[in-house]
This record gives C-alpha cells, sequence and structure tokens, in this order.
C-alpha cells in the first residue's frame, strides 16, 4: 500500500462500485461483492488489489499479475490471468484514475486555520476555511479564496487574487497576478516577475516598464520552479484547465488557451499565442510572435520559428510538419549507413 | 491602464514633453500642449494613450490603432491614421521605454524600512535606506549597502555583500558572492552554492572544494530561479550591465563580459569565458573552457562545441557559424522533399 | 587565498605530508619538509601555493606556472618550470581534491543547535546535533537525523525522513519522501511533488493520484532548483553516490542506479530506468519508459527515444550510437561544403 506516513487510504470497496466508479462493465468470474483494498502495479500486486493495463509495453507484467482485480480495454480481457476479476473499458487509466482517487480521498489537512507563523498584513483579505502555513507572508491588499490553501514560505505580494480553493506551494512566489479557482501551484513557481523587455541604449540596456499581469484561470496546474513573466502591456495569461509540467518558462505577453498540456522545461517566449488542446513536449522552445494552432502538437526538444496550423504535429529543430522531419531523419541515417560501409 | 492594484499612474503629460522625453521629433497635426494620459498596446489605445510600433508584424494594428500618439520610426510616418500624433525617432522601442516609465515611475514601496519579522544577525551591517521583508535572513558579517530592497524569505549568507540600491527576490539565496550596484535579482534564483566537481575515486564521486566566489558586476539583472555556482578556485564572474533571464545554468568558472543577453534556459558549462555584449539564444547550451569572442551571437537551442570568433553568429547543434547552419538546414530540406516524391 | 569571508584556511602543509594526503610520489628538487599554505589555480599561484595540471589546454599555464608545488601525472614532470616540486600521480584532480580539502576542511558552523525562528511541529524528531536555520519549518512527524543540517527557509514535510549527516539547502522544499546519510541538497530544489499525471476525461484532464513516493539514497547530491517529483504508485529514485546538477526534472517513476553523473538542466520522462555509473551530458532529454543501461554515456543535449544497451555512447536527437551520429553530422557538414561552391 501506499506509505501510510504520506497517504491515508479509505475504506475496502466492492467489485461492483469500482465499475461504477470506473464506469466500467465486469468480466471474469468474481463475485460483485468481492472487495478490494488497494490499487497497486500490475507487477506489485495481490489478490486484494486493484491495477490497470494502458500501454502495451506492460502486457507481459499483465499476463502473469497477481492483481485481484484489473482496468482493461476490452482487446485484453482473453489475456488475463484466470480468476482476475476485470473492469472493462476503453479509458483504463481514466478508469485507475477513478478508482485510485477512491482508494485515497484528497486528506484533509490536519490544521486548515491560519498559522501564527504566518505574517499577514492587515488589508489583505483572507477567505473561509483558508488555510495559511508557517512563513508565508500575504502582502497588502492580497485576496486569498475560500479554502484555498497558502503553502509554507510563499509570498503573496500586494493586490494578489487568488481564487477558491486554490494551493499555493511552498516557497512559491506570486506578484502582478490574478489566479482563478482550483488552481495547482507547486513549490518553487515565480509568477508576474517583470518579464525580460529591455531596449538598446547608448547608456547600455534599458529596462522596459513592464505593465501587464498574469492572468491563470480556473483549474490550471503548474509545476514545481516553473517562471511565468507578467505582460508588458497585454496580460499573460494561462487558459482553464491548462496543466504546465515543472521548470517550464512562460514569457511576458504568452497567451495560452484552454486544456493545454506543456511538459517540463519547455521555453516559450514572448508574444506567442497557443490555441487551445495544444501539447507542446519537453524542453521543445518557442520563439517569439507565433500562432500555433489549436489541437497541435509540438514535439520534444522542437525549435519551433515558424507559425503552426491548428491540429497539426510538428518536430525537429527548426519544427516542420512532423512527417517531413521523420523523413528527413531517415535520410540522414541512410547517408551516414552508406558513408559508413 | 495598467491594473491600478499593481502599478500606480503618473499624472497627464503633454506631447511636447513626450518628444523630450523620448528624445523624438513630432509629426502630425496635434497641438504640443495636448496630454496623454497612459501608455498602451496598439490595438487597445484611444485618443490619451501612446502606443509604439517596433515590429514589421504589427504594421496592420498601427494602420487602424485609435492611439492618440504613437512613437515610430521616420519610415511610417505616411501610413499613420489620420490625427495621430507621431514621435518620430530611430529607437521607438527605446523611446516607448522612456515614456512608459515617466507614467509609471518606479513605485517607492510603502514600507522602505526593515520588516519586524525578518531575521537579522548581530554581526551583519545594514545600509541607510534598506528595506528587508518579512522572513528574509539576514546571515553572518553580510553586508547590505544603502537603499538595497531584500525581498521577503530572501537568504543573505554568511559574509555575503550586496551594493546600494540593488533588489533581491523573495525567496532568493545568496552564498559566498559579491553583488553590486543597482542590480536586480529576481524571485527563487540560487548563487554562491558550490559547483558540480568531483574527482573519481576508487571511493566514488569525491566532491572538489569549491573555493572561488561569484561576483556580480553592477546593473546586471537576472531572472527567476536561475542557477549561478560559485568558482572552483577562481570566481564565477557576471560583468557590468549583462541580462540573464529566467531559468539559466551558469557552472563554476563561468566568466561573462559587460553588456551580454542570456536568454532564458540557456546552460553555461564550466571555465567557459564569454566576451562583451555577446547574446545568447533561448536554451543554447555551451560546453566547457570555451572562448566566447565578444560581440558574438548564438542562435536560440545552439549546441556550442568550440571557440565562437569575435562578431561572429553560430547557430545548429553541434554549433557553427549560421551561414553554415542554414545551408545545410535547407540541404536536409531538399532532401527530405526530393526523397518524398 | 580563498575569500576569508567565505573560507577558513588550516595550516601550512608539509610537500611530504601532500604527497601523502593525494597518494601521490614526490619529483623534484626540493626538500619534503618545505611547506606550502594554500592552493591556487596555475596561472595565479606564487612558491607557497599548491596547483595541479589536469587538462591539456592548461600545459601552457603549467609552464610558465610559478607554483611552488604541482599535483601532475608522470608525463608532464619533464615539462615542469625549474624549481617546482611536483606530486606525481595517475588522477592529479583527484589528488588536488584532497589537497585542498586538506587546506579548507569542511567549516563547523557557528551555530549548530535549533534557531529560535525555525518552526518544528511537536510531532517531529529532531537528531543529536542536527542544525536547523532560522525559517525552516519542520512539519508533523518528520524525523531529522543526527547531524543533519535544515537550510533557512527548507520546508521537511509531513512525514520525510532525512538520514544522518545529511545538509538540505535554504528555501528547499521536501515531501513525501525519504532521504538517506550524508545527502547534500541544494537550495531551491523541490522533491517529493506530485507528478505530471492527468488521464483524458470528458471534464478534461484528470488528475491522477501519486501515491508513491521519492527515495534518495546515501551520498546523493542534488543541484540548485532541480525538481523530482514523486512516483505515481512505485517510487521514484535516486541510487546511492549519484549526483545530480542544477535544475534538473526528474519525472515519476523515475530509477537512477548508483554512481550515476548527471549535468544540468537534463530532463528525464516517467517511468525511465537508468542504471549504475551513467553518465548524462547537459540539456539531453529521455523519453519515457526507457531503459539505459549501466555505464552508458548520453551525450550533452541529446534527445533519446529508444532504449541505450550498456555500456555504449550515444548522442543527437533522436539519439543514437556515437559514432553514428558524429558519421551524420560529418556527412552533413561535407554536403553543406559541397553546394556552397
Amino acid at each position: 500500500m501506499a506509505d501510510p506516513r504520506f497517504f491515508r487510504r479509505a475504506k475496502p470497496i466492492s467489485l461492483a462500485d469500482l465499475a461504477e466508479i470506473a464506469n466500467a462493465t465486469i468480466a471474469g468470474n468474481v463475485a460483485p461483492d468481492q472487495t478490494y483494498v488497494d490499487v497497486k502495479p500490475l507487477s506489485d500486486s495481490g489478490p486484494k488489489d486493484v491495477s490497470f493495463l494502458d500501454n502495451k509495453r506492460y502486457v507481459g507484467s499483465f499476463n502473469v499479475s497477481k492483481a485481484g482485480a484489473c482496468v482493461v480495454e476490452a482487446a485484453y480481457v482473453e489475456q488475463a490471468p484466470s480468476g482476475m476479476a476485470l473492469l472493462v473499458t476503453d479509458s483504463p487509466y481514466l478508469g485507475y484514475a477513478l478508482i485510485a482517487a477512491a482508494f485515497y480521498p484528497t486528506r484533509a489537512d490536519d490544521n486548515t486555520n491560519v498559522s501564527a507563523n504566518a505574517h499577514i498584513e492587515s488589508t489583505a483579505s483572507i477567505g473561509d476555511g483558508a488555510m495559511i502555513q508557517a512563513g508565508a507572508v500575504i502582502q497588502a491588499h492580497a485576496e486569498i479564496g475560500a479554502g484555498a490553501h497558502i503553502g509554507v514560505g510563499a509570498v503573496v505580494g500586494p493586490g494578489v487574487v487568488i481564487g477558491t480553493g486554490s494551493r499555493i506551494g511552498p516557497n512559491t512566489c506570486l506578484s502582478h497576478c490574478l489566479i482563478g479557482d482550483r488552481v495547482i501551484i507547486h513549490g518553487g513557481v515565480n509568477i508576474g516577475q517583470d518579464g525580460f523587455g529591455f531596449a538598446q541604449s547608448s547608456l547600455g540596456h534599458l529596462k522596459v516598464p513592464q505593465l501587464g499581469r498574469v492572468i491563470i484561470e480556473d483549474d490550471v496546474e503548474i509545476g514545481a520552479n516553473t517562471a511565468i513573466d507578467r505582460g508588458a502591456g497585454p496580460d499573460t495569461v494561462v487558459g482553464a484547465g491548462t496543466k504546465i509540467d515543472n521548470l517550464v518558462q512562460i514569457a511576458h505577453n504568452v497567451r495560452i488557451g484552454k486544456g493545454c498540456i506543456i511538459v517540463s522545461q519547455v521555453g516559450i517566449s514572448g508574444s506567442t499565442e497557443i490555441g487551445d488542446f495544444v501539447m507542446i513536449g519537453g524542453q521543445a522552445g518557442l520563439t517569439g510572435h507565433l500562432q500555433i494552432g489549436s489541437g497541435s502538437k509540438i514535439a520534444a526538444q522542437s525549435g519551433v520559428m515558424r507559425d503552426v496550423d491548428p491540429g497539426t504535429t510538428v518536430g525537429g529543430s527548426p519544427a516542420k510538419p512532423m512527417r517531413e522531419w521523420l523523413r528527413e531523419v531517415a535520410i540522414i541515417e541512410r547517408l551516414g549507413k552508406k558513408k559508413g560501409r
């Protein structure tokens, strides 16, 4: 089971209830009132555990797994070890996520109030049920929403607004920003510092006042040590439901649409606009002032220097349509092998 | 206007005064005593706002802008909408920067003193007018210059020296370093930790004592979550007026000259020396012990493995002269298209 | 000498003692009881200083160095300036490291106790001789090992265990993790936050509970602002003696073996397993679910998309055996030059 020092497990759940939770149908010869106590990886499960199969790489582990129940696609039902209960769904990873959340509901914090060791300016407003941990600093006129959670050592700068139920990680620094509801920001994140804007002058690089904000819409998640600069005039915007991984750089005036996935160490340069449901692989870099169409995908380590059409996939540096890039990679490989003989 | 929660605007400014501030000449049929109240993007401006045109991409917005005044190059005067006052200069971005700074002068902090919730060791010295915010820790024998600003939760390690008027961001950690005057360091930056130096031994990777410092010269700016290791014996040095973006890695013994621009997520390996006024694009990586000549430019995502001559531009990974790299990119593209038919 | 504000030097050491410390033999005409007072770079040394030569680039500096003594390989003895004492060893960098550590032994902290300005929950346990600095927060049921050092503003989350003699840097955030003995974690590191796991659903990206931990084994070092996510079910593991540089991203379920070297800004995607003594160059990226064999080497900026065999070296993006990659680079270069004529 998950380490009880860190996770608190709920009660056993019957097969019938698991099927309902996961929107799955039951297969296999197991009674629907059979109960299970935990979720575990395939290779590590026993008869009271629920596991899942979501990646062909792990079919071998599935074939010999001792898991009592498993969330799978219909195609794999035939291959299941005998005696395993099957929870059949088109989306086994989603089914697993729902079941795992049932076994391990979000832990209510032991102390849901305001630490005596937090520093809160008198002009700040704190919503009902908000939790503010030790060492956090809430500066003048900041507004903390109901049920929000401000982690240890986090800094909520002057005038910053945080929506209801949002969670701000430890030692994260927020300034010049408006944060929506149910937003999750991990530790060490910096949001709202002034962007990298300098005008050449005879006296060197002159700082250009950065007069915009950062707007983080509802249900966004932002990974550890990510940096998001505030706008230069327009705002920097992260659209609702977008998920950003660790160590990502988002420059001033960038606008990101809804439901995007931005993987770790991506860098997005100033004023680039990204549509909805865009996926950007790890370490990709985008130059400034680009238009990235909705539904497009950008491969890991890509170097995007031109606009990307909606719904297309690009790769390589400089990035081009995925098919072209893969063809070039294959041609170079062939040339290399020819030459080597 | 800029969000008044975060920015405080100064009084209206006349066209004549704007021209003086921006070192611009006036064109268009507007009286020099006409006043303006704010700066705004072209597409968002009204008759009392000042905007600017600095990038061909935005000529379309300029043509239909409702801005009352606009900072432009002479070449665009003819295309201006009728009634717009024009502030003509060779450096419109610089002109805008100067005007924006006039409308939004650096905000004097409300509390310019030392927070009762800062922790300051008795042997530290604090200059006149220095501001030290809640949760900041100033360790033994550190010296904070006059008018310096130490942000919430920042750590100024033993013996660290910070010059006059410098600003240290929230939760930034400084050790083994000397910081010049008017330096700006954003949040989450780590400076002076010991570098990544290990000697192979029969007992594993043995830590090599790192006996140098980090020297940050005057007028440097360093972006959020950047890391700069102290020298192994020599110092790590960042020259005067150099601007470093977010999430940059600078290894031990690196020496960076004056007036350089180093964009986000760049990594510079140990003992590499960089001349003056070098520009390094985002996500570029430089191996160790290189000489990068003054005035050279390194394209984004480059992988620099050899010395770079002064004044040259390189790109690609491994990096080579820009022209060669672009030619190779074009040839590969042609091969890919030929093969595809 | 090293700046006395930051480093405290020990007493002079005789040539005979230096030879013993460095496991070196003496060459040159200098009496074994001659004493030396410091270590310095070749170009900066005087007659009372010890230096070292470990890189061909610096033979020129060696030839004209005024260092009183130098740690070198036997091959360079003949080229030494007259009068220089030579400490001859096959591993001059290791010899230097040992000598430098003798001149600058790890400084005992002036205050080896618990700051009155640290916040420690009553259920936490603090080992003998542990040092906890101002602003650090030790949460419920956390265990701090004997002689461990918790830096300013560091956050040790609920239930986290830290081994004996480990050092946690300033403003570092630890949760859901077990840290071994003699581990060094620099400032701004985030360990144990939940990984980037989302299941697609009709309601958007649904967060998948992350029920694993992070296990950091003994003698690991982790650089500034690095992020290590906890496992999704299995643990994320960093093996004993592995050294990780600044700004590295390690995703959920990654398992890293013993004695690896992972250079700055590397990104390792979820569930990838890395053997022992693997070296990964700066800015390299690895996709998920890979097997990276023991003793393999991955060049800087590589994009690894396939398994890597033990003992092999790969480079390029997509990465391939080093020889193949270098051949391809050479062919492209030749094509580019041909075309240019």
